[in-house]
């Protein structure tokens, strides 16, 4: 009897995990274009914060988090998305104490006990960057830039952009009022879930898809936002402008949480025949001060690269299944097998992907195996050819061959290569 | 009230993170070369997987898992070692049936409640590869010399390797009894854990530092290969030395498992002073059956980042703590600020590591910034220039300067970076 994966799960192999390194990688080197560095905070974290800096509120903490006792009696969740590990990271090492902005990513596996559906796990995994320490409006520009050009680079098409503001404590404080005033008559027609929204958090009530038809002809926020706002939002846009991203306002975009200030936004892209959101984020000044840090401005985004995978599959992107070989070694007999054990690790050290049989196997077997994993060159060492002290090469794509001084097939490769 | 990491975990930031970032790409493209393919399993498992693959009377089952029922009351651990989830996953997902053999890596996170100490950690990170479906002898050379290419290339000096062969069941068998019987006399006198050893695994009691004085001039499992064992053993010699690969034989060196078979060594490097074990691994040929399948022969190895990196700052080697910019941009007055935005994501598009203050800063500390970043290039912009469409280039390291038109720069700055 044979033990399955945990439910919810999935293993990551080859021909799949390809198209994660490229994805992974591109996010990679995206940052570092960026100047943004990663940081790694633990894969569990204590309770407690994930209460704070995501909400006790929330359907992730009330319902979906792997919480457990550790063996010191510890409360400790599986971290269910990734800033609040690393607002904490950023509090606790005082990054605020250094001189310039910490412009940090992550990239990594997150935890949620939901039922499963097609791309939703219940490990899953998200890439996100933070930008800690700066009020100017270009860092919000730039974060949004980030996301944009990871998608247009991962070749996901036709992603668009939309932002709004959510304005301060202040003025999102009359606006709420104005919501509720807009939505009193309709109340006790509003779905459950909204009327508890209606007290707790009005704005939410526009983002419901079951309510939808109530909230037409509603004030948005954009009406209501103060000298201090508006000045940040216009900047926000011409940042944007001057970049050449795209984007368009949505006065009903709005994100959840208290502690968001300013700048929300999120990209949309079409996979499978409706327009999905993909990824977003916002500037949140009163998170870090809310997790128990002396205040400091915060700006950031978070997108699913299950999601991310889905679209390009959806749109038919082609994504690297195999990394293609340099050469596959084949040895006829026993001395030639042994110049190949020798070969092969000459190669490998000078850089070039090489491969052998490791089955016994016979030539055309060998063959079919090259071609498997893609290699550009075979090449073949039978007893004659061991004495004369030379190697045949084949070229798999035209089938041309050459025979090369066993001493010069390291150098020929590498040339053949570039 | 500030939040702290759990107890044992650590965070992995800018600085710090540079010298992971090093060694795991290392060890990524190192398996790229060998033709090891990743593969990435759950972070929690099923319990009963550890308890049949690392097994029930270890320390790390019995003692060390942080081990929790989820919401549906499913046993989950989270994983405290990257083999036994590999094998899972090789069975489950049917892999033997693949023509070709397979090459596997993993590297991550793993978790072991222990009591945290220099270099100990709750979450700890591994690197290890497999490969399954085949006995060539070669196979075992092949990952033993990987493991060996990896630390000399990261550069860890004076590695040595060490080797020795475990036998088969049947061999092992008339060993025992030869253990047993030369242990008998002073059976008494041996540590508990080498009482219970005597019965259970009498080879253990080899490897015991308290009672290391008892087994001087103990026979050794070679005195006792059999034909086939002899000729696997003398096989991964001679292709370790057709690899150039240097090893000694050690005769004690036990695995503790008992679907170990053949081939075991590990890799020792002197760090702290004394010469420590930094990695290692062997073939275990009864692993897959016992875990579920039908029997399928592996071979692997395993081996601590954390270690890896301890060892490499011990003997002063110097790893990278900041991946140098390319380009800081500075721009002088409102204009020339919007220039930048714009220039900045045009370079970054480019493929530059580019980077401005997002501070309100002076020229002077916007400057400090740029060295911080290792720079390469200071770009300034002032208005007088804006309005003749040029930018200063400085070059950090020499004082050089240069004026470039505002539409060449990306070119410019390209060109000087090859």
């Amino acid at each position: 009897m044979s033990i399955q994966k945990p439910k919810g799960t999935q293993d990551l192999l080859p021909g799949e995990i390809e198209k994660w390194q490229y994805i992974e990688a591109k996010a990679r080197e995206l940052c570092e274009r960026f100047n943004y560095r990663e940081i790694r905070t633990p894969i569990f974290e204590h309770t407690e914060l994930f209460q704070r800096g995501v909400g006790e509120t929330t359907d992730i903490v009330e319902k979906e988090m792997y919480t457990f006792l550790d063996k010191g009696d510890r409360s400790i969740s599986l971290r269910p998305e990734g800033t609040a590990g690393v607002v904490r990271a950023y509090v606790e090492n005082k990054l605020y104490g250094e001189p310039d902005v910490s412009k940090l990513y992550y990239i990594g596996p997150m935890f949620r006990y939901e039922q499963p559906q097609a791309g939703r796990y219940r490990q899953l995994h998200q890439f996100g960057i933070e930008a800690f320490g700066s009020v100017d409006p270009s860092i919000d520009a730039e974060v949004i830039a980030l996301g944009y050009t990871f998608y247009s680079e991962v070749g996901i098409k036709d992603v668009t952009v939309e932002i709004n503001s959510v304005g301060n404590p202040s003025c999102r404080g009359v606006y709420r009022e104005k919501l509720q005033e807009f939505f009193a008559p309709v109340k006790d027609k509003l779905c459950k879930d909204c009327q508890s929204r209606y007290d707790r958090n009005p704005m939410r009530i526009l983002d419901c898809k079951i309510d939808q038809k109530y909230g037409e002809g509603a004030p948005t926020i954009l009406e209501y936002l103060d000298e201090e706002c508006t000045v940040h939002f216009e900047s926000v846009q011409n940042h944007l402008s001057a970049m050449n991203i795209p984007f368009r306002i949505n006065p009903r975009l709005v994100r959840g949480l208290d502690y968001y200030t300013h700048t929300a936004f999120e990209y949309k892209a079409a996979g499978i025949g409706a327009i999905d959101t993909i990824g977003g984020g916002g500037r949140y000044n009163g998170l870090v001060g809310q997790i128990g840090g002396n205040d400091q401005p915060g700006v950031g985004l978070g997108l699913g690269l299950e999601r991310t995978l889905l679209i390009l599959q959806a749109q038919g992107a082609e994504l690297p299944q195999v990394k293609p070989l340099d050469v596959y070694l084949i040895g006829l007999g026993e001395a030639a097998e042994k110049e190949v054990t020798k070969l092969l690790q000459q190669l490998r050290l000078a850089g070039l992907k090489a491969e052998k049989d490791y089955l016994g196997r016979k030539i055309k077997a060998q063959m079919k195996s090259a071609d498997r994993f893609k290699a550009s060159f075979v090449a073949i060492l039978g007893e004659d050819e061991l004495e004369r002290g030379e190697i045949t090469l084949k070229a798999m794509a035209t089938g041309e061959q050459q025979t090369v001084k066993l001493d010069q097939v390291t150098q020929v490769l590498r040339e053949k290569r570039l």
